[in-house]
């Protein structure tokens, strides 16, 4: 058989550990953090190294065979899931997981593709560096996931997506050729810019296996303030204040409605309500340094600045490591609590900072009005305009009617969003969940380019087909 | 005649101010920075609309004529001269100059591809907002010139290059037709990034129109230092207590050989020696805020540390405003001195921050060995690993000569930055200058894919063709 032939020689070149071909070692590689599982893989490979990716991709050319490359199991898109029919090798990059060098003078580290993300972070801090990306999913998700979807999450304001702190790559071409560009270099104006094509590009283009990373100097000092606010035109005022007063020392600026608060507080019983009085919003603000700057004089007078224009009108300093980790708690908690809600509309948009109050209220008119039991939860980072504009369904609806529902509400809100020009995927990506939304919106002309750069790389359409863009049709 | 036909058909397009066709009204199109001089142009069209680039370059298209686009004539690589050959048609974007808009809540600002750099710096400081980039050519260049180079300049160690100010984009297709995504969206993870693509593609993928810019809150204040050290040594070393110290506040810190100071105060009679002594390294670095941080203090103590580990050997630190110009002085005066020297090395390279020391310790060996007459003055950006590695032939050297004899340093020196990972250009880009030198580096398999993305934007090749990649072929 074909199919057996085909593993035969994978198992040949990748080891027993390399090749897991039996269903019950195979069930954590079909589910990712959204909880969708479509089908098993045909087998999932895991190369230890970047010659048995360039071996395994070889082979899945010469026999046709689609692939799957994998990090983290942290997508919410289902971009990196095998498909339903069975027919894809998995490849994960689990193996591949050896920080290859730092160099703390140049601020740069070099690592393997399958490093996870908080150990990135370690290894950076050891060399008194930070490495600023930081995600809820940061215990798990891997570096080359990171770089494929061009992750995002709490510091972008500060630091930029992965976009910006990728300095050089080393991708595993659909058609088993190393592209090598692992440069540390910190200002390259050479040609193309190849490597921004594969950042974001989720796996469509090829496989990531390595990357040089940015470093910062390391945080010695932070901040932490939760505050209450009234409206969400005094939370847009306040970051105008803030990014102003703080320089460029503020590192996160989230926004959280008191709803949040609360499913917080029933997820985790020792959170306690932070402030004595309720707020319809809250801001989780932190700034830090890496030198000995008098970051509580800059942010007191912040606070000073926005109670006395009216914006804050009440707020909680931690004045210690464990307050701050208790402030951020709220953050994270919260998320528990929505998820014990069930099955509800996430979302993960974006409109510009200035439209963020007219957005959050049109879109909380449009979703009152069709779906008055509906709970809205609005959170996200304000600095990017990165809305999470979650519908929770009332506990009465009935299960089977919950997806058609929440989907049509989630209809409505990207129409709405696109009068704000807005886009339906501020960071989680397109995956295949988002696929049709994507491809409403995008024009003759982008669609054509994006083709033909599909078509360019993946000739025979085997990398992560069907993610981004429709599988090609075969003739 | 064809082509008296398609420039008529032009003229009535753009109309009289449209299009110039006299050679003495063309005479400003035809050379650079670098003083470069090619051919002339079939014509000047300066269209006023993007609709009028659309339509100039359709008529190119419909009739085979070459295009290329021109922006503030600041480049150094021959990029957007005319050909010798006289068959291209100058596009210039010098009337569209508008800012479109402006939204200091988002941080972000609209406009035409033909504005000024110093324009869009003054729009932005009227919306209390800074437009970070800053090139000693921002007086001339156009924003549209800005993008196509992914320019970069004094403050990319805190800001990034034009690449990271971007945040949305509109250019006119090869085909004629226009890809247009000017969103003001500072996070969109949705697709390919095409916007990346263009950056940097140097007018040979599209020509670009339109831009919406990342702005930062106005700096406040700054404070300025000029340091004497020893070595390169104690530079890096600096270099990294700095960006600890300065957290994120650190805009500038420029390298500048002893050799450089007295160029200056050759070129400009008021400025007189910085300090009593005389050092082989300078250091000229500057900190903002937008808030208000103590800056000086923050620099003292940089500067106390500095001196206690034997870094710093002397130094002045601007306490005014003028003050602070009077030192950047000695940047740009030199400058000034090296041109006065007439024809003389100009490199434009990068290597890692932690190779700087060891690459310039052996670039100056090897060229003191094969030319002991000449004089060498390596400067640059420390933080971007950038250097301008200049050679300076013996005032001797008979004109005839020089040409050749430099090519020959060029050449050596770029073959010392391979063995250290280096850029052979790190921020000018390929044009056509660094043609040689760019492909001789470029991988098979990435020229490959550098080559298929040129001809699936441009099949024609008639988009500022033989930039970056050799002209196509025709059969």
């Amino acid at each position: 058989m074909e199919r057996d032939a085909f593993l035969e020689v994978l198992a040949g070149c990748l080891g027993e550990r390399g090749l897991l071909r039996e269903p019950e070692s195979m069930v954590r590689y079909v589910s990712d953090w959204a909880g969708i599982r479509l089908g098993m893989p045909l087998a999932v490979a895991r190369p230890a190294s970047t010659a048995e990716v360039v071996a395994t991709v070889r082979l899945c050319r010469e026999h046709g065979v689609p692939m799957a490359p994998q990090g983290g199991h942290s997508g919410l898109v289902a971009g990196a899931l095998p498909a339903a029919e069975g027919n894809e090798l998995v490849i994960s990059l689990e193996r591949m997981n050896r920080v290859r060098s730092v160099d703390a003078i140049n601020f740069t580290m070099s690592v393997d593709a399958g490093c996870i993300l908080d150990s990135v972070k370690q290894a950076a801090a050891e060399h008194e560096c930070d490495f600023p990306l930081a995600l809820g999913a940061q215990g798990s998700c891997q570096i080359g996931g990171n770089v494929a979807t061009n992750a995002g999450g709490l510091n972008v304001l500060r630091y930029g997506m992965m976009r910006q702190l990728v300095l050089g790559l080393e991708v595993v071409l659909p058609d088993g050729r190393l592209w090598s560009a692992m440069t540390e270099l910190h200002k390259d104006n050479r040609g193309y810019a190849l490597r921004q094509l594969f950042l974001g590009s989720e796996g469509t283009l090829g496989i990531v296996t390595g990357a040089v990373l940015k470093l910062t100097p390391r945080a010695v000092q932070s901040r932490t303030a939760l505050l209450g606010l009234d409206s969400l035109e005094a939370v847009i005022e306040l970051y105008g204040l803030a990014r102003r007063d703080c320089s460029d020392l503020l590192s996160a600026f989230e926004l959280i409605p008191r709803r949040c608060i609360e499913l917080a507080m029933e997820a985790t019983s020792t959170l306690s309500d932070p402030m004595q009085q309720h707020y319809p919003w809250y801001v989780l603000l932190e700034v830090s340094a890496s030198g000995s700057l008098d970051l509580g004089g800059m942010l007191e007078h912040l606070l000073e600045r926005g109670m006395a224009r009216n914006l804050i009108l009440d707020g909680a300093l931690a004045a210690s490591e464990s307050q701050s980790q208790q402030l951020w708690q709220f953050r994270e908690s919260m998320l528990e609590g929505q998820r014990r809600r069930g099955e509800h509309l996430r979302t993960d948009i974006s409109v510009p900072i200035s439209a963020i109050p007219a957005f959050v209220d049109a879109a909380s008119r449009r979703i009152r009005e069709s779906s008055p039991d509906c709970e809205i939860i609005a959170y996200g980072h304000v600095g990017d305009g990165n809305l999470h504009f979650n519908v929770l369904p009332p506990p009465t609806m009935p299960e089977a009617e919950k997806y058609d529902h929440l989907h049509a509400l989630e209809v409505q809100l990207f129409s709405l969003l696109d009068d704000f020009g807005g886009s339906i995927s501020a960071e989680h990506g397109i995956g295949r969940t988002k696929q049709p939304a994507y491809l409403a919106r995008l024009s003759p002309v982008e669609r054509e380019l994006v083709v033909g750069i599909k078509a360019l790389f993946d000739p025979d359409d085997l990398m992560n087909p069907g993610r981004i863009l429709p599988r090609r049709q075969r003739e």
